[in-house]
């Protein structure tokens, strides 16, 4: 059987509501055919720039209207787009457009320092949005459809050692994603989702593709705004919003106690790692219906959620996992039973076909279909998922995920610093925030501000340890193994200290 | 890449919502959990009789529960359905046993009396619904995921010339049709579809499959019986109900003109053939909302629909090709422009991957994926299709496709016919019944009844011809062709004349 095609899908939406609006800005709106002409108008100008089919086009942005162009645009090329985190130090970019084969990238002249160094160190040539605007279009043949095992999208995550790997999505993948996620929360012709969350990453971006395979208006802040975003529930119609955990506790802050949302209101889903009970029970009381989700860029987003019949008496839960996904929790590789916790194990046609040039990493991760998480988890007895702890060590502040073993490679880099162990400290604001242990060698000093300096340059702001506690040693296991929960009880008793 | 796989979907909804009303019949409702464990046992007991992965299963039954378990069993044990139509007569059944290589088929035992004389006479394995039900259920492995690209069930379908033609469609194709009705006419926790039209049609076997993709709960009527429809509508919180042409005009008698259904009734999907545009504008006057469609065997049932928003301005087409489908008017292999009247052509995932043991005819049929569909129609400016005339000569009556060429066959094995024409007639009843011309021999007589009575034994009863007009000699072209338009004039004449 040849490959599944299907119509390209801002194409085939245009062909179908036309003058439906697709998105809505602060400032402006669009319908499908508007951002059908601006879209393919980016493509002519792309390709003109030397962006063909095939072509590995990075994007350097946040939130905005050519943003959504640009995910269209390449898929009228054929181009597959690499979205980067604009958290990201330039050292951190520069890896990511080099493992990637980044032939060029596209950013935002507003954010453009790191891009414009980096450009010419690697280079790479780079176009901002302004520049792109200004070229002359150049004739290309537009991809009027788009094969399902194609990839569409490359996104990087991090792991627990290692550098960071990119995630291939297919369109396949994507559409999946989609289709997997109407089946679950339902699809009306009042649906209208805000998209809050960053559009590079897999959680906002995926909301591009349900705007034009559902025909469903989506709202695009530029940044997360809790004031707005309560506005528009309230007064301009939105339906669903994606948020993560603190975003969602922000917004319930909002709410006074004589308020309630409208009841077109259907929910908020909310993903990005466990969420607190007491924040899903001050939900509850509130009356504002909370979805709770579970995913990864390696699913294209959710891969398992709650339905709204089960997200009150089910509150904690992931949920189940969506129609076309599988979920199974192993322990040394043994399906457990219900009530113990093992490896959260998923497969579906969502789940990525592997991570772009890391043949053992993939080898390693996706066996049989089957994506082992590291995330840890249990199901109850009637099936609902119940995650106890990302990925082995991870940190998730403000919806970002954080690698222990990445900050504690760039303290290491400190000549002074003997020992480093990272671990995530609670927070109101971010739910996390990591901090570190560290152990100097023996006769060298060193200042909180002089191991700052050095984190600045190398890692993004979320990822600075918000706090430096220096030690004598580190506990370890015999085998010299960073025991990390006894850097947690180091740090309660601090905590209870102070 | 590997085979798209996904969890089997009566499994896979008994997960996600094992409570939820699955079937209501006029005597009892089920759950989906009861719906599993029922088409369970019944693969079982399938299995005892030899049944096994692969086995080719004729069902010659009406609508019924024991149907549905039967379409679930197949799918658990990984077998072929065959789907045979009730109305058949022996010789048409037999044709499609032998053609399907059927290892066996199961019946009803109230309909018996064909199966039973045939089973015998072809060697063919045959048990009813009782009979497997007093089996004692083996042991067998259940396909716990299904194969997107693997034969799911055969439906014959006949052609302007030739044997009826087995239609394989597999569980991807039906998949895709599930989803892509659903992104047409959204779906919501509150939709209840009705089921009037025969299961082993696609039209009414689809709806099995959107009841556990969906979760939606389905009431099962056993034959047409307008009153119990518009009961049903009426007081059962029916939302969506398939009909064709024949049937919405009997529903309409029913409404009163001071009547309207509840506001929770969201549409009658339209198939089976163009609709008369009078019916159209009689429903809208009573505030009816119909949703026409166009679809085939060929295409697991729609695959061009309007959509609700279009409903009313764009009476008389069919709407626009689904989200993953492609449509395009041929006319001597060029694309004609809007207004102008080709063949219908369509592509998408929803389309038959060929016709069983049928090379020439699959190589003819579908070609890069499009589907020749032998329909004409035209689009307008906007991109909407309206279906001029089904598959050159073919007459619908009551939603049954009749192919003139099949009856012209059988009249002309009765020794005293020299030729014959059959064309379809305008009825009130049926929308269109088969009427013959016939030539004898010269020199020879021959009754009616005679004539009759040959047919009864070689043609289901609503394909026999209503009338049967003498003629001296048929018109023909200069190559000798038939030229059946001139026979409908001969109709209109005797129509005037009477």
């Amino acid at each position: 059987m040849s490959t599944e095609t299907i119509p390209n899908w801002l194409e085939k939406r245009v062909a179908l509501t036309p003058e439906r609006p697709a998105i809505h800005t602060q400032e402006s709106s669009i319908t499908f055919e508007e951002l059908r002409t601006q879209a393919m108008s980016m493509a002519g100008k792309l390709t003109s720039l030397g962006v063909k089919k095939g072509s590995h086009v990075a994007i350097y942005a946040n939130n905005s209207l050519d943003f959504v162009r640009f995910v269209h645009a390449i898929s009228y090329i054929g181009a597959v787009g690499v979205f980067l985190n604009t958290r990201l130090t330039k050292r951190e970019i520069s890896f990511q457009l080099k493992d990637a084969d980044c032939d060029v990238v596209i950013y935002d002249q507003d954010i453009s320092s790191i891009i414009e160094d980096l450009g010419e160190e690697l280079a790479i040539r780079s176009h901002s949005f302004a520049e792109i605007s200004k070229q002359n279009e150049s004739p290309y043949e537009p991809q009027l459809e788009v094969a399902m095992d194609e990839v569409y999208t490359i996104l990087y995550t991090s792991g627990t050692t290692g550098n960071p790997k990119g995630v291939m999505l297919t369109y396949g993948n994507h559409w999946w994603s989609a289709v997997s996620s109407a089946l679950n929360l339902g699809l009306s012709e009042e649906d209208h989702w805000l998209a809050t969350l960053p559009l590079f990453h897999v959680g906002g971006l995926s909301l591009l593709f349900k705007n034009v395979i559902y025909g469903m208006p989506i709202t695009l802040l530029t940044s997360f705004d809790e004031q707005e975003i309560h506005n528009a529930i309230m007064e301009k119609g939105v339906t669903i919003v994606s948020v993560v955990s603190v975003m969602l506790k922000r917004l319930l802050a909002q709410l006074h106690v004589d308020e309630a949302y409208p009841s077109s209101f259907r929910c908020m889903l909310l993903g990005g790692g466990p969420a607190p009970k007491p924040l899903l029970e001050e939900a509850a009381s509130k009356q504002v219906p909370v979805i709770q989700t579970y995913g990864m860029t390696e699913t294209s987003s959710q891969i398992v959620t709650l339905s709204a019949q089960d997200a009150l008496w089910k509150i904690g839960s992931a949920g189940k996992p969506l129609f076309p996904a599988q979920l199974t929790i192993l322990n040394n590789h043994q399906k457990t039973g219900a009530q113990t916790i093992g490896e959260i194990v998923v497969k579906g046609p969502m789940v990525t076909s592997g991570y772009y040039k890391r043949p053992e990493a993939n080898e390693e991760t996706i066996q049989d279909g089957w994506l082992f998480t590291g995330d840890l988890g249990y199901v109850d007895e009637e099936g609902f998922l119940y995650v106890v702890d990302r990925r082995k060590d991870m940190i998730i502040s403000g919806g970002e995920n954080i690698y222990p073993a990445e900050i504690e490679e760039v303290l290491l880099g400190v000549d002074s610093i003997k020992e480093v162990g990272v671990i995530g400290q609670d927070d109101d604001r971010w739910g996390e925030v990591p901090v570190a242990f560290v152990v100097l060698h023996e006769g060298v000093s060193l200042s909180t501000e002089e191991i700052y300096s050095h984190c600045v340059r190398a890692l993004a702001k979320y990822k600075i340890p918000k706090m430096i506690y220096f030690e004598d040693y580190l506990p370890r296991n015999a085998s010299n193994k960073l025991l990390r929960r006894e850097l947690g009880n180091w740090l309660k008793k601090r905590g209870n200290a102070e």
